[in-house]
């Protein structure tokens, strides 16, 4: 596994590989890896020749009060996770690679970012657009895998990729849950014990609509409610959203008619976490 | 010479040469080539294996009340002229292939675009940053070629090519002149005679102000007059502006100290002309 800290080194080792006729498949993430990032890695290997993971905490995509600084980092475990998993290069840059003093240049989408997280984080996702192109310039890969727990990056980068014409596939990995529910999340790792416990409100609000729906129910309303009672019955938690939307322009609707994406932001403590499925009406 | 009209095919052509190890160089252009155009592809050829011209109206890079409508089209001047340039493909796509229904993907500079012709055209360079990062993702070239007529956009996608990692090489191309030295643009088609007499201002200024620095002149604001006196002596001329600016960042210079570009803009008649010139101050 070789690891590459500069844009002209990653580049030039998939420009030889390339020439090799060799296919690149990519996961980028912000490292503190844990089994959802590696369960990305691992969709990822048998799709390619080469499997490249990035570990950059990209400050673009931290809006003013976020929590860029106590971003959890542990590079070593993340390269001994990465190892195991079969990736053959990491891209490992800094802040100055990434971006240099005269930099300017904005990638920005007008639509989906106005939905969900968006609306509380307003410089996210262009952030993630910015960033995530210029990986892929950097890695030049034949595909790419993201995964669902963040469904609506998943949605900029698939709406991203087809309208900037990149010529990468993109792949979506399943929520990776640890036993009792909770969606894997680098997040996590700032939960106390006691907000542990509450983190399980998002998955069992979740099950919830899902009963919900299996059961008959298509007023939005009603269901959410069912899952503000739920979520409000445990401690540390205030709701961000709780939203139905069409999978693909993330428009809220407020009758389940077809396919839906439910989403949700909850701050536990002082963590934000999300969670989401997708969830189709009774035949 | 190979005509496609599709993204997929364009994109499948380049990536079989590449495969091959061929190197590609792409010269983007609106069309209705002239001779400034067939230079660019002239100083392309010998610089890659493959040459690709892409013919693409951007209707995005055009304002509200500009000319998109009206811009001159001659398609098969236009192939008889790259195929004599040694053209190997020509992609030609149209409107709905370049941007599809769901389409809401923007790049933008943040600082560049607020000088010279941006300032009377807001939206011209967020679209021509967005084509272009489209074109390159299409074609998937080794070498761009961009003429220096042009010189904002040409600062753009430098600027854009840097920041977003492309992985190109940037040529400028000279200004090609009529030999009483209008430089050659597409919009001179508009032109009646006696405003083609009158489009000379342009490159006369130029040289005005040439000579007064040559000369030692070095403050901006007595050179741009005796430009303006120069240019409202012709018939049908309205200035845009006039504007002598840092060759890499275009902030306005007031006293000629290093390298300056000046650059203007002059409406003659309907046609809006534009031209520059990098001036040194005598050693």
């Amino acid at each position: 596994m070789e690891i590459l800290k500069t844009k002209a080194k990653m580049q030039a080792w998939s420009a030889a590989r390339k020439r090799q006729g060799k296919t690149i498949c990519f996961v980028p993430t912000m490292g503190y890896l844990h089994a959802g990032h590696v369960s990305l890695l691992e969709k990822g290997k048998p799709l390619c020749d080469e499997l490249v993971l990035s570990i950059f905490v990209n400050p673009t995509q931290f809006g003013p009060n976020e929590d860029l600084d106590a971003y959890p980092r542990d590079i070593d475990n993340d390269l001994a996770l990465a190892e195991a998993a079969g990736t053959t290069a990491v891209f490992l840059p800094d802040n100055t690679e990434m971006y240099g003093e005269n930099y300017q240049t904005r990638v920005a989408l007008d639509h989906l970012p106005h939905h969900l997280c968006g609306k509380s984080r307003p410089v996210h996702f262009g952030g993630v657009a910015t960033v995530v192109t210029k990986l892929f310039n950097i890695v030049m890969p034949d595909v790419a895998v993201f995964g669902k727990k963040d469904f609506q990056q998943l949605r900029v980068i698939r709406q991203l990729t087809e309208d900037l014409d990149f010529n990468i596939r993109i792949v979506g990995g399943d929520i990776v849950r640890e036993p009792d529910g909770l969606a894997m999340s680098s997040r996590n790792a700032y939960l106390t014990p006691e907000q542990r416990k509450s983190a399980l409100c998002l998955s069992q609000a979740i099950d919830i609509a899902k009963t919900q729906i299996a059961g008959g129910a298509t007023d939005v309303i009603a269901i959410r409610d069912k899952m503000t009672d739920h979520i409000n019955g445990f401690d540390h938690t205030a709701i961000d959203y709780i939203e139905f939307c069409d999978p693909v322009t993330l428009d809220e609707v407020e009758t389940i008619g077809g396919q839906v994406v439910l989403a949700l932001a909850v701050k536990v403590g002082k963590s934000r976490l999300i969670d989401n499925a997708l969830i189709d009406p009774p035949q």
